[in-house]
């Protein structure tokens, strides 16, 4: 108390600065705490934007409040939180030297140089558009800001824009997608690269498009936006690069994000190798008494030890709060880094993903892996069990866990928690095989998805199931390659539904006493499945041990087929 | 192929024994597995039951079916896994020395001797029944087997039975519980010990109560049952031991499970301290060619080192598969034990655990504990969250986690299993501050419950907060003890409801100008809170700031405040 109070500095509003100031005031009392916000709005949940614009709730208040229902405005944060926040204010530049930072009050254009004893930089990131003329037509945008979930919401409400366009494939896109879908809109998602949502590998994406169609929109892939074609100011229409024209009345921009470093470069402050401000595990920049969180600053792989950037509104939190210990007491807090996890509700499907995928594995130069990919029910028949399909990620060398995809209409987000924490605590194939879960049928099956997926892939690891995915099973059939494949499930089942690629039926009740009706030649690749193949596992075994040496297992079954199917 | 196949006997056919048998098969497709079962059934989802009874679903044979939807009878067995099934049959005796086991058939009483190489021990566990007189009368049943499910389920469809008793408190009690309110009977509840569902704090526990109270059963704790009363044979009533006289037609009793020990006993294998046969990671028991699986094993707590018994469903299918694979593989798959979690429906709330509780740990001597209780949401307001209450424990010397408790409407199974893998990995509670899982608006908040409950846990172990549970306040009022309490939150919230013990309201946002109003004697205790308790936190650090010496939050808020509460 005898001390001069601490003087800090927040530049940003949004969500990790916010953490960090209030974080800090439940720290020390009496420090001065200010946080500048460009933005009319604090502390928004943006992550709630698509929802809102889709209808799943109408008082847009609900996006800016505490949960007791006051809203987080300047107001708020002096009362409640004794924080001097000031919106519609931008910091211009940080003067290290003099440990000052000169702001100004946008609707004034009042500047004004302030102290700080501690500086955080959350000044987070700004979303990306393709390099096309035309953005600036009147019906394109981003959902990045409030002022954007009021555009959006408004043109809902509005009901007059019948065809929209979502320009990238990643979650926001898909979450955007829907909300236009949800409003009555037809809608069609564009991704510049060969796939949508690039975190996971090409069989899951395809049964995600497959089931965003189901639903209605469009995606075209591998075709990027030439040019948003207007008519007096307002868009009527996107031209791609291959020349189709797409007539709408709206496009919503969601190609990534890019971090907002201009500040913190011109107070020469390290930025790292992928564009954002770098900071060690206290979330320090190269200033000791400057601190940096959220989407403008990188952070630490926890599966690859390389640095990375993670926009996410979970991340930012977590830092901020890190941040706001350090700032009173430093060095007390630590933020080690990230497995990289993230969900999305695209329809009736979670989307969910913790770590690497296959794709992204070998891309990060982790050659030795193993995956498995399966599919199941999450809870009991009895019960209304919805489909999952995951695939899990090991080294092959050590059995450690290292990525987790899983979507489907099943409870996905709390497999993929699971996973995520079974790979925080660095743990193995062979542990997940034992993991004890909370087993009870309204919840889960007796051997819980996650842990099949690891029965499965300790199966692969140990040599004991050679598989194929869906899409290798597909080349095969499409370039004719010589193999023989056999459909393990009843004979009911094969009515109901097939691939129609030239399969066999054998169902395995009956496969021990047909294995005349096999290849004689014991070198035939013989490809097994049956709804989930688990059937397809154990017929495997059964010709394995009858000497046939290259036996295949179709990884998830038919349920995981993406393809078409024949009735 | 030349050898001698490999025979293999396996005791039991209800989870474990079919699961050991299964991976056997698959491990080896020229073993001979025989498999005997004492019932009629194989590999009933018995954790079904309850929802049999209560109508959930209707088709029995939807606990006996594979997911295809094929009965797994001896048949099933036969034609799929070329597993030898024999139900009905009962193993009386084992000759280690001539390694074969003496069987019997019910029906017929046919004896005869069989020669295992390798032999599993799958016999489970048998209810236990409270040590009272009339045990025998009709209606009063467990609910365990088959039969015991269909002699419910007709009950339920009867529609006779107005009244019905449930002797236990435990897991399946309310599960039990449950399905007989759902049938439309009216329902007590009898627990002979203090509380109800022994795994939890007495705080949690009584939340619980409220919750089953205010969906229709009554609930009597502290006193067990003296008699079964009956009129010509059937039940009329039960009688408890302070002397009350429940009336009804029905008691199930659901007080336990002992292990089927007898025939291992017998045949000179060790016993554990738990009172179940004795298997090392390899779940092979004192003779090395026999295993043992499922309920009537002990395994080792993966948080204690000690042995427990383990009764779940769950766990007997993993011990199973590790069995199965040693059976043909000696050593080559381990189980190295638990975490104890499990979870169990109950109305409107889900009730789960991991580890232990405060409780618990004491009672195996574990002193050097820290725990935080806290209320919230599972997703945000804006997208229908629902509340959670939950409990994390730590060792406060290494910040370890050992134990989670989550009740509520909420999603808690999600939260359940994502801090059973922190605990399978070791993690502590300043790992859990910083996980990171997957974060959208329908699946989360953006810090996920279980990470608050780090944060708070972090908090008190760091000497920031400290708490003070709702038990402990409720005794403080109802003492008369000299503290002063302080409600945070606003006018409004105030008006809604109240604890009325004699609380003053104070809003956050004008403590900093009224602390005037608090007592001047800066060592009175204060205790604060609000809805969830955040805010008492921001009040507790502003008057601790002020001088106040003994500053308290009463942990979870009004919404973990299980007592009546004014409006």
């Amino acid at each position: 108390m005898s001390s001069q109070p601490l003087r800090i500095l927040v530049i940003g509003g949004s969500a990790a600065g916010p953490k960090a100031a209030a974080k800090a005031r439940r720290m020390d009392e009496h420090a001065e705490i200010m946080l500048v916000q460009r933005e009319k709005e604090l502390s928004m949940a943006s992550c709630g934007f698509p929802y809102y614009v889709g209808g799943t709730f109408d008082d847009r208040n609900l996006l800016i409040c505490t949960p007791a229902g006051v809203v987080r405005d300047s107001a708020f944060y002096g009362k409640a939180k004794a924080i001097e926040a000031r919106v519609e204010t931008e910091a211009l530049a940080i003067d290290r030297e003099a440990k000052t930072v000169t702001i100004k009050h946008l609707p004034s254009d009042e500047r004004q140089t302030l102290h700080y004893d501690r500086l955080v930089i959350a000044t987070g990131a700004t979303p990306m558009c393709p390099n096309a003329p035309g953005s600036e037509l009147d019906g394109v945008q981003t959902l990045h800001s409030m002022a954007d979930a009021d555009a959006l919401r408004a043109m809902r409400d509005a009901r007059q824009v019948r065809k929209a366009v979502v320009v990238g494939g990643g979650l926001i896109g898909f979450e955007v997608c829907e909300a236009l879908r949800l409003a009555g809109i037809d809608t069609t998602v564009i991704e510049k690269t060969g796939q949508i949502l690039p975190f996971l590998d090409p069989d899951l994406a395809k049964l995600v498009e497959n089931h965003v169609r189901a639903n209605g929109p469009d995606i075209i892939v591998g075709n990027g936006v030439a040019e948003f074609l207007g008519e007096e100011g307002r868009l009527v229409g996107v031209k791609l690069e291959n020349g189709t024209e797409l007539p709408c009345q709206s496009a919503v921009i969601a190609v990534g994000v890019r971090p907002n470093i201009g500040l913190a470069r011109r107070a020469g402050l390290e930025i790292g190798s992928e564009g954002g401000i770098r900071v060690n595990e206290y979330m320090q920049t190269s200033d000791p008494d400057i601190y940096a969180v959220g989407d403008c600053v990188e952070c630490t792989s926890l599966i690859t030890g390389k640095s990375l950037r993670a926009p996410y509104g979970d991340i930012a939190n977590l830092q901020g709060r890190v941040a706001g210990q350090n700032l009173i007491d430093p060095g007390s807090a630590r933020f080690p880094g990230i497995t990289q996890t993230g969900i999305c509700k695209i329809f009736d499907y979670s989307v969910g993903f913790t770590g690497l995928s296959v794709h992204k594995a070998r891309e990060q130069g982790l050659d030795d892996i193993e995956s498995a990919t399966i599919s199941g029910l999450d809870i009991p028949v009895f019960m209304q069990g919805k489909l999952l399909i995951s695939k899990l990620v090991a080294e092959r060398a050590t059995g450690r866990i290292i990525g987790y995809h899983c979507i489907g209409p099943g409870d996905v987000s709390k497999r993929v928690a699971t996973v995520a924490m079974a790979i925080r605590g660095g743990l193995t194939v062979e542990d997940m095989t034992n993991a004890d879960l909370p087993y009870a049928p309204p919840y889960s099956l007796a051997l819980d998805h996650t842990i099949v997926a690891a029965h499965v892939l300790d199966n692969k690891l140990k040599g004991r199931m050679c598989g194929l995915s869906a899409s290798e099973v597909k080349q095969r059939a499409d370039t004719g390659a010589d193999c023989f494949v056999l459909d393990t499930r009843s004979p009911q089942e094969f009515e109901d539904m097939r691939l129609g690629i030239g399969e066999r039926l054998i169902p395995l009740g009956t496969l021990r006493a047909r294995l005349d009706e096999l290849p004689e030649d014991k070198d035939t690749e013989i490809i097994l499945y049956c709804k989930i193949s688990l059937r397809g596992y154990e017929a495997a075994a059964i010709l394995q041990a009858n000497g046939w040496r290259n036996v295949r297992v179709m990884e998830g079954g038919i349920m995981a087929w993406p393809y078409a199917r024949e009735k």
